[in-house]
């Protein structure tokens, strides 16, 4: 059986997250019982939630356990199999961890699906056509659920779920602004993604003067919102909101490192008869085949090309998730482990 | 004709609002035009909203003008009629604003309509089968919509939405749990209005403490919240929210003299996937008669027999407004004006 490399969980954030919380480890891969599925790991998925596991206070997730391979979505290739329904060789998706290789039960619904490289390249497995992906639908279609001609804003908007958002939103006929941090992002999202404007919040001391820069590239207001950071660019956005319009809350990055951020003027949610939901898409299986279907038609037709930015080795992980964290990747951030 | 006496708004409130933002002003009342109907006003209802009217600030509603009559609610009877379908003596409610007679085009739908008194007292109509009890219904069946079990908690417990809506959630078989302030508002919410439990966030200094008190009121947490004050208490509410709960946003009285109040921890929306919705009722009109119909039956039937502040002339009502605003009402707040 081949070595199996792996980062655990070693000890909690006290404050902000260092590589020094996690440690590597080697071990020998089991061998296969009836029914399991040996997959060799492609790519790891580094996303924001995996910051919310590392502590140990109460959230919608369990606590990722200490001493335990880090959770993980990975897209990689059949190496071994003792399940009739996977061949090696065929490429596949799961929840592998951030490791080079995972035993799977394929028995269990959900935990492995097998996908098609034809059209689209197996890393936006992880991205565009995987939980990102679907993440960006959800919120767009569920919740802010536009009509065509209202403006929606994403913050984040160069990132995997932010990329996924634009493009969806573009085919729904919306005017979309994003916001990101740097003149760089901006130029890429309204150059390469598609999008109609990026306001740039590093330019921006307070949410006051944030949400000036909105009204300019939100000359009619805002309809709806795809909320990744919380804080200050929340408070912006709020001010700029038209009435009866939708906030998706997907991510509050901005606040994963401790103290609580609050909420300028929660007034503004009735002054403006929003409505403000919280999601988690996990918990919405069952619009994940509609969802991972338009994505894949997306990606597939060259409407939407995620970027990427691509860590080499697992050993990289750590510090590639600390860069995630600080707006440091450009697109999707993956850890390449072949 | 006889005389009307009024009272218009003669400046804005800096800060608190007063007395002194008030003018008291004696004209006749017109001749009336064909359609017209005059009505003499039996009661003026008092309601939080009409503190942001005060205000010239962008809010939901169009500001007050200044040297006009208050907007208010009013029940009253005709007085005289050049409209076919009202008749002298006839029991009507409407928008009569701060004022002892009105004159009402009756061919404009909505603006007068006539109501039974004959197993509703006619003041009631400014509350329980009002405004009021429209807002309740609307926050607690088309927002928070509750299973049977689940726990439902209202601030303001006592007042006119509060009343109305624990006896709208009893007959739905849920628990409901009020907060109030003072301990005779508690008791009252517990043995007259049927309540479960009753915290008073008098006793609270912060929203910690309040939100302990909370777990132990609502020992299975919250599924759903309607909001009327803002501030600590929704941060406290907040606190102890289960997953999917949702929150109608209906009032924040706390933050209606100035400074916006922060909301102390925003990632609970996410944290608990929640659902906070803004609204206001007068924009759901398609749901008064339904609503209606039901809180109607309710008081007609002594299943919620809401109770009632009563100021005495017109000339009183600012002041009654000025303790509204600052909970020392207990139940409905009206002005008796015959």
């Amino acid at each position: 059986m081949p070595q199996n490399t792996q980062i655990v969980l070693d000890n909690r954030p006290v404050g902000e997250a260092t590589v020094a919380n996690f440690k590597l480890v080697t071990t020998d891969t089991p061998a296969l019982a009836e029914g399991q599925v040996l997959v060799r790991h492609h790519y790891l998925s580094l996303d924001p939630y995996m910051r919310g596991r590392m502590n140990d206070s109460k959230s919608y997730a369990a606590a990722q356990p200490l001493g335990e391979v880090m959770i993980g979505g990975t897209v990689g290739e059949v190496a071994e199999s003792r399940h009739p329904k996977f061949n090696v060789g065929d490429k596949v998706v799961g929840m592998g961890g951030w490791q080079t290789y995972s035993v799977v039960d394929a028995n269990v619904p959900g935990m492995l699906r097998r996908v098609d490289t034809t059209h689209v390249p197996l890393s936006h497995y992880l991205g565009a056509v995987g939980m990102p992906g679907v993440t960006a639908w959800y919120g767009l279609v569920k919740i802010i659920n536009p009509k065509a001609g209202e403006t929606v804003v994403i913050s984040a908007a160069t990132g995997a779920v932010g990329s996924a958002f634009g493009a969806l939103a573009k085919a729904r006929g919306c005017r979309v602004v994003g916001i990101a941090g740097g003149p760089d992002k901006c130029k890429y999202a309204v150059e390469e993604l598609g999008f109609d404007a990026c306001v740039d919040y590093k330019e921006h001391a307070d949410y006051i003067s944030l949400s000036k820069a909105l009204k300019v590239a939100c000359p009619n207001g805002i309809d709806g919102y795809f909320e990744n950071v919380g804080g200050m660019v929340l408070d912006a956005v709020l001010l700029r909101t038209n009435a009866f319009a939708r906030i998706a809350v997907c991510g509050m990055i901005a606040g994963y490192n401790g103290a609580p951020l609050p909420m300028a003027n929660p007034a503004l949610i009735l002054v403006n008869r929003l409505k403000v939901e919280g999601f988690i898409v996990s918990e919405h299986m069952e619009v994940w085949p509609e969802a991972l279907a338009e994505l894949g038609t997306l990606v597939g037709t060259g409407k939407l090309r995620p970027r990427e930015s691509v860590a080499q080795g697992l050993e990289n992980a750590p510090e590639a998730f600390m860069g995630l964290l600080k707006g440091k990747n450009f697109g999707k951030q993956l850890v390449k482990l072949v």
